[in-house]
């Protein structure tokens, strides 16, 4: 095995608390542990197809562990490998992964360690492939990667879901009011399960259980006749229902606007105004879960995982990605995570927990 | 003057925290300082009207002072001055006051203290002229209430603002974006204004002062130039462009849906993503301004009001609301309040000091 | 297995962020999937001798999910099986939980959930073989106890001791100084290594690795010659140096003054100030990372707890306590839990991710 | 008046929540208003005897306003006027003040802005008697500067001990405990005031209300007898029994250890478990009242002062220091500020607010 002198760090994809915690225990680890020079990619993919970077050191990453964001910043979508170019008015994808290939030679970077989620990860994969020292390191505020049982960021959504629960919770309870909350989680629903059950909801709406509206319905008017006027739900953002088709998330990360026109938690408050009798509002907490500092949890688990990254460097043990199973460290291939959801198991222990304490999932 | 042997309280409008605070400075004034006995209405005057309370004594106000809400509920736009009924198929509007009136005898009550906004305490004026002893607290979490410097609830507002912009703060930076928050402000801009400074926007735009949008993409661009290629921007919900219509807002108390639907915050967004090339974010915070626990600024607010309210009452000085000016609680008569709006002066130092560290207004 | 119709709860031992969440859920569990009825032993064990209950149901815990503190109330040091009576002036103690087991059946109880450290636990394990049903719970803000991956109230602890050292930091940095914080961990350095890691320290001290002041006074030393002359020591309550004796700990639960008289914070600060010479200040956090409102982590934690305690007595899994491998629910029998410490691995993963991104454990 | 073309900006004295939003706002103003350089002194008067500078621009400033702490560093106890030498083994004190006079000519700054409490406004008004152009912006985290209604950091203490009041009462309320929380003020108790009555305080102890213990226990045995088997009593750090000595603190700024020996909390606590029967337990607070992020208002504030007193500079109000008043930004003269406390005013309306509602002042 060759040699590791230098390591490169990148982060793609959306915003997520930790991501600095990562890059700095990452840094740390190569000049403290092993003496290897760092450098980070500025912009993600772009920064490598620019050959655009920084040089890491104890400095530079001086001060960063409490902070959201990355300092070296990040691209969405950015594909090398579908690169869009506009031509004669027309835009075509073109592979140009080894301009990165290239600009990490050139640069001398002897182990690439990427930070992002599936999509990320999927161009880590193909830049491994092509013999690049590739290591992963999972990134998904939705906590939807499979192979590791946490990733960092989530913790902290799931905070401030919580929080903005406790704050709804006081408006509904004066008001006789039923809250709809709208977080993150467009195919697995742990933000909304966790937040809701730390929350203190009444229904929780996920994808992995089509919800029946009626049933919801049924839950806040049940609790009314026991006393109870008002009810908080958490509302996945791809929560679909069981019948009819799914409202369409506008809240994603490529549209210009991520406000909702009208939908699926002020689709829920609507249709339950309407069923119920009770005042309904719905708040949509949006990018409020993905930025600010990390949990003491969220940096913990960031900087064992930009540890663990490095060393697995060190190991040679490239085209995997770091993971956190039960409370140990350890490791998967990429290609066995990639494409591969997590996703909310609706006979689980989680869910079962809810249901048993008279949680709604609207099934 | 007669004695008085019992006061009730009555909390109406929506959500702001501090108004248990003010439940119980009141309450543990009455009958700790002057042996005076408490009740409370229950939701607003919606109880005033069915004869509706509930004892308040030491036991029941235990533990509400780090609260949000109301432990005696409230209720929106009810007026008993103008009561609707349904009647052959159309809704007409009866004068029921002096329902309101004979409760307040039946239940032996000798003074009434009113904690709501410019519509509840219209009302309350309004029983003050029948004759009823009637006290005032102002509460508007606009801070919008003329003849008191700072209202309860505001001081709340505006920090969960600010951490919003904390956490945005970090998003924008590794994104290079533009992120727009709107908080509340209907017509004035307080929120607006304080957020904007504390969190470090780089444009606040508010109803006192009508925007160029043009102006504001200077300012986003200006900031570009300097190196800094993304920037936060607040807009109050009731902001409106200097020329060309106002986005009507739709976050209205008494709308089954506080989402707007291509708001404000939104527009400006869409607008500035067009003008600058940056993306843009819309994030509007709705209700987590109104509800959970007060800061402590607002908690020591409240209990001065309470305490004060009391204490008018003993005086005498009916038909007055308690106020705050500079450091020193006083009062106005609710003849004065009624009506007048406290808006931000365009010429004053909070907005003169905003200029002067580079954030634009759009003016 | 005889039929189970009443549940009763007991908390024992000092506060812990979450008691309330596992009430609640145990509660909500007994009532809603069991149609069980459920008791509250007022005062923890003195409760249990006195027969001092109180039925839980759904309104009587409404809305303590969020706070912290238990709503029975707790007692410290009660030992049924050594209870202490002041004879002809003198202490004698005295087995008398015949009188518990005499109380249970008088209130129709069946099976009895004990939440509790080791001395609460082992006393719920001497009343099981006594033929009581009994559960545990493990309650241990220092995460010390056994056959458990964590705890609740430990999240909270964490959070609080991280955010405290946030605060340090700053003025640390302004003013050139080591700041020592000392946090709880008498025989486990749970906290100290988690805050540590979590909130940037330069060395962390836990009873689990026995430090040598010099060689704390080292890495301050390194970390100024590299520039930085601020340091952040966390230290656990329980950490001893590498020779000579420990400093007894006067901050224990059945003390009258929870503030150490000299200890081992502020020997730490002391020697160092003396050997560096940079200013030094220590800190105590003492109660505060025991109270509040739980991390919505720990309310999670909590309500999985609470609902799998009624599960196992439901399945008549008598004499073991809930625990939490990985990310499973699971049991371990109480005999086997007892006596058993929970220690930091100095060898662990924990230890040597902190050990690789350069904080110093003085060894 | 000579043209301001370089205004040095300086920061003595302890940590303070806002310094460095001080720092932001005077250099944004100086840059963007009126076109002036700015540099700030490292290490207080320190940097000043030195003539360490460094130079303060928008990059350098950018991102520090929710940041604790200050860039420039501060010194404590630096007097250019009576600096400490050692001859011959005995410390000598000399006038050294010339030597700043001198760096500030060869730095070319025209003006300088000196941010600090008392000990360090002293020094400012001595230097501007010896002609330097000296503005000062008023810095005590115990708001006991005359001539201004509040200062910086202020709100960001109250916030913090009003956080651990809410802490320390569940425990005391699951434990039927007193718990005494000590806080800063040595001669003024504004942040034990603010705090109890934000924190629901049953005592209040300051320097201003000399305490008689009976009649303390008295307040927390009239409690008991009403139900209510805890207490929560905040200490300021100065606060004195009406007879006897006053327990000397040693919580002092020059302290090596700040922790005090058996201080005013664990006293109040020790004679209080003594007298009254129940468990007590003291916590002090300390350095964490000092440090972090500042809250909404104290940014507001911050900001508010460091562009009045670049208002002040270019105006040619020398010798001046930025005051608030009620709601208004004005200046009083340096030399009637120095050596004037703002005291607790034992008949003002705060007191009599938190008399009203029941709290003790041991009085």
């Amino acid at each position: 095995m060759d040699k590791i002198n230098k390591i490169a760090i990148l982060t793609g994809g959306g915003d997520c608390p930790g991501l600095n915690a990562v890059i700095r225990a990452a840094t740390r680890t190569a000049v403290l542990k092993y003496g290897v020079e760092v450098a980070g990619f500025i912009n993600g993919y772009k920064g490598l197809y620019l050959g655009h970077t920084v040089k890491l050191n104890m400095d530079k990453i001086s001060g960063i562990l409490p902070m959201g964001g990355t300092i070296i910043y990040t691209s969405n979508k950015t594909n090398l490998f579908q690169f869009p170019f506009v031509e004669e008015g027309e835009t075509v994808y073109r592979d140009v992964s080894d301009v990165g290939v290239q600009n990490l030679k050139n640069a001398g970077i002897d182990a690439l360690i990427v930070i992002g989620g599936d999509g990320t990860l999927t161009s880590a994969r193909d830049f491994y492939r092509k013999g690049v020292k590739v290591v992963g390191v999972p990134k998904t505020i939705d906590n939807d990667l499979a192979y590791t049982d946490v990733s960092f960021g989530f913790d902290t959504a799931v905070s401030v879901a919580t929080e903005a629960m406790d704050r709804l919770h006081t408006t509904a309870a004066s008001h006789h009011r039923i809250m709809c909350l709208e977080v993150m989680g467009r195919y697995a629903g742990w933000i909304a399960l966790e937040a809701g059950i730390a929350g203190g909801a009444d229904a929780i709406l996920i994808p992995e259980i089509p919800y029946d509206i009626e049933k919801v319905a049924e839950a806040v008017i049940r609790r009314r006749h026991a006393g109870k006027d008002f009810s908080i739900i958490v509302v996945a953002e791809g929560a679909k229902p069981i019948s009819g088709e799914m409202v369409v998330s506008k809240l994603v990360e490529d549209s210009p606007d991520p406000i909702r026109l009208g939908g699926i938690a002020t689709q829920v408050a609507n249709e339950l105004e309407a069923m119920v009798g009770l005042e309904t509002r719905a708040t949509i907490l949006g990018h409020l879960q993905r930025g600010g500092t990390p949990t003491s949890n969220d940096r913990i688990l960031s900087t064992r995982y930009g540890k663990a990254a490095v060393d697995l460097v060190m190991e040679g043990k490239f085209g995997h990605m770091v993971t956190l199973r039960g409370n140990r460290l350890s490791s998967a291939p990429l290609e066995d995570v990639i494409g591969n959801l997590k996703n909310v198991d609706p006979q689980g222990d989680m869910v079962e927990t809810a249901k048993s304490i008279g949680i709604s999932f609207g099934d």
